[in-house]
């Protein structure tokens, strides 16, 4: 363990060089670096490269490694032998349509005046450029008050993230022996919703799916043909209405195995976070849980399995009105998974329950869009306590043990093909907007957020 | 009655002016009358004086009247006192985009030869310039041949079928007493598939409607909220999926109050007619029948109402995937319908069952597009076995009374405005292409059309 003076001049250092190190995270926000958009390939490389170049300046043998999608960025502490420390981070974003709900242009990042204080406000501010250079910032003082980086550091970020990370697992499985550490500490989640500091141990999965229904080989009028042919809107609408039931739960034979209660403890650390759903749905204007019937909102996103239609479209959606029969009709779907549900086994259930309800004259087209289980951390590891601790101390509250309905596939595919742990601590807000117009990350994580990487840096040393 | 030798007389002198009729056809398929599009509003206005001009040429009291939108083109046989026919046509045509998929420019048209026979090829060639002037070279060789006009015509050309006709129903009202005759001759339709001559007797009425259902007041990230929040697309998924059950009947209570089965003398008609649905459904790369159960392939288009979804878009639709619960959706809709199912009630019933399937915290807002109810014509009218017979002459094939799945509000404007029935008489053909590129007309059908409307003119004379 380093002494707590050093820590302090750590901190202090932090303090200092705010103003410099939020000029970098706005050069970094001005790349656009949608990795799902083709449009946008050049300019997810940029962002390695500047990655790269940043992590080389601090003393990092930092590359940039091809995979056959968008890059990798990997760096080590020099001279490092027992690589103790893992770090993750995504520097790809999302879309950023629809554009017109922007009040700034996305890639022109801001520091904003709000009535909650300051944000940095623009695509990929709090998912993750903004979070991963927290870490960055923390290294940066710790070298500059030690002479050094820390020695035992290994640093992952890919440029996949938001498009479903197909090069990571090949790039994880023919890495592995550089990459192995003794626990991964990934920074892409969030504080608990009123700001306490926490270690999100478990995470939901997700199984995501395209389908796209044929019909007619042209749009048909349907005055000729309306109650005679095939309508592939009303095929989709009709198949994916009997995913779930009534009460909420999902229909699909066998979908629930793997699935498990949560135990009494977590229970009751959940209990203890005083979450009120309808407060939480209050910010976003609506009121109503609609999850499964008898289940508390936090088991509703944090620990029950979900069907969502993330997108649907067919026949005309332009103005005015246009009697088509489509002669498509396409879905984007989306299962959040929990315990140890298998989303290949899912996957295969699904598109046989779709399959079934195709016309013999219809067809019906799939397309995978990620598949990963659900991640679970064993929270009797020293490393959860110290981190625990770390975290309290900064922020002056204790910090808790929470869940995330969101998927980091990421966890689960460290735990499988590097058999390593991981420990999620993010700083990220309930309001941060990620995936959605005006983005923000607040200041205030940004800022306490590398002050408390530094604290769990000295604590794990 | 008028003696034979006149009628063949007015044929003969048709056969002989055919030359010259294609030529004014073709002039007026030259003026571009898209009336759907602002840029075309003064072509618009020179068919309407075009069509004055030629009608006043032929001794009518022909006028161009104004109305808020285009105008109306009215024309009287002179001193006709009892108006026993209108005859209506529209003289605007459909906009011509894709302008690539056109063989030729779609305002320079031309006699062409095919493997089918000649025909005449250019946007409003079948739909509806063409059409029209088969009446009105009927009414040229009746005045040459008789030296004068019948006396008992009104003829009414309008400017905005095209565009959804918002102009007709006002100025039918303001000018009912002018307009009012015995029976509505509409020459807008077409011959049954195989070319049999038809008089079309019914057709069916549409209500169209948008719905827009909003939920949170932004996209949601499906990790965070997934499972607690509302889905918008989940919501009218499950609302449209239960409009009709497995049978493929519509559930809405009280939908089928005022649809009638067929008479057993129009459902031996249409049996006659041997259509082969999955002949038809073929043609469009589909082989199965998804009407009602039990019911003809004919009752579903012609007889029988419908539900279907002409566009539905909501969420992350573009490349790749993206995890959101979006904060609306939306769909547009319409009912066919049969018999004298009311419009309005069927709207109000609709409404109803969405508004129930909104939860407490979402919001339902609705579009009305179109209103009109199906229409059937009296076909004991004695009228309707003398044109039968004329056209059957004509054709030297039975003439066929059929069904239309499409709408023609114009004849349910008649009946309720003016208390007129209509007739449909019309030589369309199914591969007309109209509303597409390369739509044409066939020379037989133009010519064999106008000889069609002399042997009905002296029938009904």
């Amino acid at each position: 363990m380093l002494n707590n003076a050093r820590i302090e001049e750590v901190l202090s250092t932090l303090d200092r060089g705010l103003p410099q190190a939020l000029d970098r995270l706005l050069a970094f926000l001005r790349i656009p670096s949608i990795s799902t958009d083709p449009a946008h390939m050049g300019d997810v490389r940029d962002a390695a490269e500047w990655l790269c170049a940043e992590l080389a300046g601090l003393g990092f043998e930092a590359s940039v490694r091809d995979t056959p999608g968008h890059p990798m960025v990997v760096a080590h502490s020099p001279k490092g032998q027992r690589r103790a420390l893992l770090f993750y981070g995504h520097y790809d974003v999302q879309p950023v349509d629809p554009l017109n709900l922007w009040d700034r242009p996305p890639f022109e990042p801001e520091i904003e005046d709000t009535p909650d204080g300051k944000v940095i406000r623009g695509r990929g501010a709090a998912d993750d450029k903004g979070q991963l250079m927290t870490f960055i910032e923390a290294f940066r003082a710790w070298k500059e008050v030690h002479g050094s980086l820390p020695t035992d550091l290994v640093l992952l970020f890919e440029g996949e993230e938001e498009s479903g990370s197909p090069s990571l697992r090949p790039f994880l499985r023919e890495n592995a022996e550089e990459l192995r550490a003794g626990i991964a500490m990934i920074c892409d989640t969030g504080m608990y919703s009123d700001g306490r500091p926490a270690i999100t141990t478990q995470l939901r999965g997700l199984y995501g799916e395209e389908i796209v229904i044929r019909a007619a080989d042209r749009d048909l009028h349907s005055g000729s043909f309306g109650g005679l042919a095939a309508n592939p809107i009303q095929i989709l609408v009709d198949a994916l209405a009997t995913i779930k039931d009534e009460s909420g739960r999902i229909t699909l034979p066998g979908f629930y195995a793997g699935v498990e209660e949560l135990t009494n403890e977590l229970r009751a650390d959940w209990d203890d976070l005083g979450f009120d759903a309808a407060e939480f749905l209050s910010r976003v204007g609506l009121s109503q849980p609609i999850g499964e019937k008898g289940r508390t909102g936090l088991e509703m996103v944090w620990n029950r399995p979900t069907f969502e239609i993330n997108g649907l479209s067919g026949g005309y959606t332009g103005e005015g009105f246009k009697t088509v029969l489509p002669a498509e009709a396409r879905a984007k779907v989306s299962f959040r998974l929990t315990g140890s549900q298998d989303p290949e086994k899912i996957r295969e259930t699904f598109r046989a329950h779709i399959r079934a309800a195709i016309p013999a004259d219809c067809s019906v087209e799939f397309h995978a869009h990620g598949a990963s289980p659900a991640s679970r951390m064993d929270i009797s590891d020293a490393a959860f306590a110290a981190a625990k601790a770390a975290l309290s101390d900064e922020w002056e509250r204790d910090a808790a043990y929470i869940g995330a309905g969101g998927s980091i596939p990421i966890a689960g595919d460290f735990k499988e093909i590097l058999g390593m742990d991981s420990m999620l601590v993010g700083f990220g807000r309930d309001d941060d907007r990620i995936h959605s117009p005006n983005e923000k990350y607040d200041l205030q994580s940004f800022a306490k957020g590398a002050r408390s990487w530094a604290r769990i840096l000295a604590a794990l040393s």
